[in-house]
């Protein structure tokens, strides 16, 4: 049972046939998209459908891409909680404030929806080694699935990656290996691995399916506002397959009449001052972001110095009359301990980001403090316990 | 509106009136429990009633003690999966293996049932300023709570505890007190700080609340399978709340109707070789355990040489048909490695215990291959990667 009808190129536009195992478009290079008939789906099902379902990712289960339950590995990734966040708002006079913590999803992060999605989808297809550059998170996400579905897990990660992330990987059977460099370097050594052994390279946004598990992001924030989106979402970028995500997902409910037309929020995107590729480009006006030079920052998740997705980041945040900001690393710790202090949710630094990127967007009047704005919590404080030993003296 | 009656001692029996705040019993220093008007409830709400609430520990509001819903916080507690373990299963020939993980909890713990409940109830009850020792875990719970609340929070825990779990409380904004010793240590000098400044006690049973919120495990697991307990659960006990707080749990269900009379589990405490007491208790026929001397084990939430509630786990042992079982560091170790290989679960030392205690039971004969057994992962790995360090060469 799928809804699929398609894959399409997100960059020519192309088609391809969705029952075979892809990576980028062999035509252009770009992204492949799921498309679905998304009119069948109206007919069949309502949002008020859905109300009975657990309350997890795969409640949105018409608008994914998998054939067969048979091959669905879940953890009990999504329905995560948005919170209105009382006390931070009334500390900063806003009153609209929300926080979706994704740091309660298997593996503390996000990225146990794409993984969930990518990795229960390449076992469909037949894919028998798995293989993912990753900052962090997405490693450790990749390897529960794997070792949930039975398939071989090879991480590449930085070597200079906290000790945590590498912890969880091995604990989870997956063979990782350290590269010295950054995600970048990673991706070309998994790409030439994947090429010489024939294992099936799961990269954010080079296989079409990690994108589907992210849009849930988007579905659940919908139905847990009443299917009303809010004005504005901070959201850390670093490959942006998140922000990407929930944009599908808006696209896709407003054609289904989940929510109501022209009423999208400004998406924005956060980055770090040591790596800010998409926020240089915005601001710059242009369509691709370039390589960052020396990328630094505590946050891992965002040392991403050059995303396949940066075209499709940028069209979203110009589209949805959004924008783009970098903060400190100083900046991001100080607002985990206000997010922590204040709400008792123990963020990681991207998550912090988020914060103080509002904060600094109420000061420029980019935000209105009555406007309601949800910052996402992507993932949750623990993995990154070492920057607060300084703390601990 | 609350369905609450009295507090009972769990020694004397004497009755204490609910709407103030308590810790032990004043005449005999045990334990007190929450009692219930269970006829009252049983008439106005069956378990079909709960299917449409929110999948966290509130949707049983009725048999939870919070006078007023302006005063309960929520993180979105509660509401775990409970996992079929078919690959692990498959392995060890089992086809009835659970495994429900707790890890996906706030703060990663099931600690946070208990302290979501505690700390939502002193709060209403008017504390101002909460105080815990903890061995890690609980003190993370506390944390958060307490920074959601608004209430002050002072923790005290053994020097040598992982900075992971040091790291969180700070975050979270609590004032943490390292203490040179075990969390027996750190209970004195909570005890005292308390007298002397006037602070509240939310040491494990020392206060009837926390034990309320942990029993929601064991209503949890009953609606997830259908309202049929397992055969047998394996639990690991430090201070014992988790297993007590279920029997709780089934004694209610019983007086409610909602699970059937007199098919409760066998259920077993799994402790570390090197900080046994329970077991030893056990296996001597004792109704006390003695404290344990020199306890030492990589699982802090077992580091627990002497429990206040030692006579109420024993009494469930005993009456439940169970056991208790100890087991090594080294085995709680492999079994985490099996556990994170066959089913993508990261659990703490606490949680691999369990299996660990399984497989031991397996092999003596104690447990059938067919029984259907539910282990508790009682917390993830991710505050415990040092563990890991090892493998990381």
């Amino acid at each position: 049972m799928t809804y699929v009808t398609h894959l399409e190129c997100s960059g020519c536009q192309r088609r391809f046939p969705s029952e075979q195992l892809w990576n980028l478009c062999p035509e252009c290079s770009r992204p492949l998209l799921v498309r679905y008939n998304l009119t069948r789906i109206r007919q069949d099902i309502n949002k008020e459908m859905l109300r009975h379902r657990p309350m997890n990712m795969w409640r949105y289960r018409e608008v994914l891409p998998l054939k067969d339950d048979q091959h669905l590995l879940t953890l009990g990734e999504g329905g995560t909680p948005l919170h209105h966040a009382r006390q931070l708002g009334a500390l900063l006079g806003a009153p609209n404030l929300y926080l979706k913590d994704e740091g309660l999803n298997p593996t503390n992060s996000f990225k146990a929806r794409g993984l969930a999605m990518a990795v229960s989808r390449a076992k469909e297809l037949g894919a028998k080694t798995l293989s993912i550059p990753s900052a962090g998170n997405a490693a450790g996400a990749m390897s529960a699935y794997a070792a949930l579905s039975g398939l071989s897990a090879f991480v590449y990660m930085p070597a200079d990656v906290p000790h945590p992330f590498i912890a969880e990987c091995r604990a989870l059977g997956a063979t990782v290996t350290l590269v010295e460099g950054l995600i970048t370097d990673c991706g070309k050594i998994a790409a030439r691995r994947c090429q010489e052994e024939g294992h099936f390279d799961v990269s954010t946004l080079k296989e079409p399916y990690r994108l589907e598990g992210k849009k849930t992001m988007g579905y659940e924030l919908a139905e847990q506002m009443g299917w009303q989106l809010p004005d504005v979402i901070i959201y850390p970028t670093g490959g942006g397959t998140g922000l990407i995500g929930m944009w599908k997902a808006f696209q896709e409910m407003e054609a289904l009449g989940w929510i109501p037309e022209g009423h999208r929020p400004r998406m924005v995107s956060v980055q770090s001052e040591g790596c800010a590729p998409i926020v240089k480009a915005f601001h710059e006006g242009k369509e691709h972001a370039e390589v960052w030079d020396n990328a630094h920052t505590i946050a891992d998740g965002l040392r991403v110095p050059g995303a396949v997705g940066d075209f499709l980041m940028l069209g979203v945040l110009r589209e949805s009359g959004g924008t783009a900001i970098a903060v400190s690393d100083t900046e991001m710790l100080k607002a985990c301990q206000l997010l922590g202090s204040t709400q008792g949710i123990f963020a990681s630094p991207e998550g912090g980001a988020t914060l103080a990127a509002y904060q600094k967007l109420l000061q420029k009047n980019w935000i209105d403090k009555e406007e309601k704005v949800v910052l996402f919590i992507t993932g949750s404080g623990h993995k990154y316990a070492h920057l607060w030993q300084e703390s601990l003296k």
